[in-house]
């Protein structure tokens, strides 16, 4: 990880150049990797979607380019100024807010859109190579973590096997999260909530040594982090539970290969060698679910197909037969379906099984 | 808090009295206070909104009540074997994916439709006086807190003051929580978890000794349900921090008042005494906000006249002046907005100052 230190001195460089291509009488120029979909590829050696050679310019002086450069100018001084020189963090909105100001003896404004300021973030990420989080800009809080893990937060030591139902909530920074003590044999991460709090009242991590983490709703850049450095630095083998539908599908392969949006920072956020360990198609069938499927719907339908087609899914026979058993059902199944076999039947059959018989898609 | 054992007796006599009219050859009945609008009323004296006196019937032998009969019993029964029995709690989705089986002999569902199941859950709570926490059924789980408190979770001693960035996370059932030891003047409770990690960073709660609660979203049942708990039980001040735009105001208005959807719950819910603390019309012209002002759009306008129109807000002159002014402005703003003016504006200026002047709205 970048020392605050390091991360200041990247974006002083930045700077410095610009000035000294000023001094020189030069039209100040800012190069950068494209983030635009014909520079992003999936990189079937890393198993990562990532930017592509491609490199772009941005040069003051010239009409389409110069509010940008200002924008990715002014957004680094702030990052600079008032986050790196003081050690605080801005959520996304409230940069925007404080970049929002009229351009001195003009009534324009600098931005007028909170877009135009992500951009700049994202922007100054390729740029700099450091993450939006590296830069200390925070976007969505969401998520909680239980199970056997000490956890040193802001000087604060955290066992999160001492939580009770709650547990700890994941900061939307987790970058700067140091891992005390992992006494665990993998990480079980669900997209839903109430499976976690299902888990965690079964104190499920407790007796099969893991960890439990969800988020609530989409999987945010910082429980991705998270992930990904308890994966790197503790070597945990990393579970993923979603429901079987072509979203929880895509939940699992952005976890695993990163997303097109985020192509930029696959390197800070993707983890190869996460697996799936549910709902399968084989699960439904085995597990006496063919009752609680569900139709798929207009936009489930159109969503399978494109999921079906992407790359990472294309050539992954595996994968296809999952979701060509899921168009033969026309249906697709919720985790909570499990319940139906009693309430403890995920943590006390349905995991122990899975997980003892390496029964995960890849 | 109603143990677990008083919750069983009082669903075993809902049990028992359907059997003794059967036995008596009676057709059994179920009574219970009617939910529907026409007995939802605004108490201006307790000032809650709460359930008339009118009061409803449902017979098992009705075609048109037969099967809500069933649903009703049937949910009452797995509440009691498999929740209240065990001590176990189940998701709302969980109790209908347990409910959803064919009536014995027939290819009839129980229930097909979560909503069939919801309504069986509700109409427990108020057949029953029982809440649905008390149930042990449980719904989204949301939101953080840090601050000067101890509490009891699940054998847990956890200390809120140690959780770093982070902070607890809110489990979906709050009434099982104990609080030992409680060292605040207030809760701040806040509508976005940026605003949340802000203040957290700033270690605004050890500073001004209080406790920062947030949601991610709406407010949970599980969080209004602490919040009241904090509010009667230690006798703490309450203030509500949102967005000035009729969103924020409702959000505002339910904590307080409670909801028309969950009027028959607000004894377990609402708190009166909760303040609302910004963003006001007064603060955009104090803290100089008026260039960050957002048009207010078709929902917004649709929106804000239903609320200057519930009967809450009606009486409530100063109410109907933020209102007046938002109409005027024809416009919102963000509570981010302050970040504008600083990134610590908000935690060390305007909390303090509107904390110390009292500048509260009732």
């Amino acid at each position: 990880m970048t020392k605050q230190e390091d991360q200041k001195k990247v974006l002083k460089k930045f700077g410095k150049e610009i000035v000294e291509q000023t001094k020189k009488g030069k039209n100040p120029e800012i190069e950068f990797p494209l983030r635009n979909l014909s520079n992003i590829v999936y990189d079937k050696k890393t198993k990562t979607l990532r930017l592509g050679n491609k490199k772009g310019t941005r040069n003051f002086f010239n009409l389409a380019h110069a509010k940008k450069f200002l924008q990715t100018v002014e957004v680094a001084s702030i990052i600079k100024k008032e986050l790196l020189n003081t050690g605080k963090h801005e959520h996304l909105r409230g940069v925007f807010y404080i970049a929002k100001r009229t351009i001195p003896e003009t009534n324009i404004n600098i931005v007028d859109d909170q877009v135009e300021s992500d951009k700049a973030i994202e922007d100054l990420e390729v740029i700099t190579g450091l993450s939006r989080e590296q830069l200390h800009v925070s976007a969505n809080k969401m998520g909680s973590m239980v199970g056997n893990i000490i956890l040193k937060d802001s000087g604060d030591t955290i066992d999160c096997s001492k939580l009770g139902k709650g547990g700890y909530s994941i900061p939307s920074i987790t970058d700067e999260l140091t891992f005390k003590k992992v006494n665990a044999k993998y990480i079980l991460y669900m997209e839903k909530a109430a499976i976690f709090e299902r888990l965690n009242e079964d104190k499920f991590w407790n007796k099969n040594n893991c960890i439990l983490v969800t988020s609530q709703g989409q999987t945010t850049r910082g429980i991705r982090r998270l992930l990904q450095r308890l994966y790197e630095e503790e070597k945990l083998p990393i579970y993923v539970m979603t429901d079987f539908d072509p979203w929880g599908f895509y939940i699992y392969s952005v976890i695993k290969y990163g997303s097109i949006a985020l192509a930029h920072a696959s390197e800070k956020l993707s983890i190869p060698g996460v697996k799936f360990l549910g709902i399968t198609a084989d699960d439904i069938e085995k597990y006496d679910l063919k009752k609680h499927l569900i139709k798929l719907n207009e936009q489930d339908v159109k969503r399978m197909k494109q999921v079906a087609d992407y790359d990472w899914f294309k050539d992954n026979k595996e994968w296809q037969r999952q979701l060509k058993m899921m168009k033969e059902f026309n249906a697709k199944a919720e985790i909570q379906a499990l319940s139906s076999r009693g309430i403890s039947f995920i943590s006390e059959k349905y995991l122990p099984e899975k997980i003892k018989n390496k029964d995960f898609l890849d």
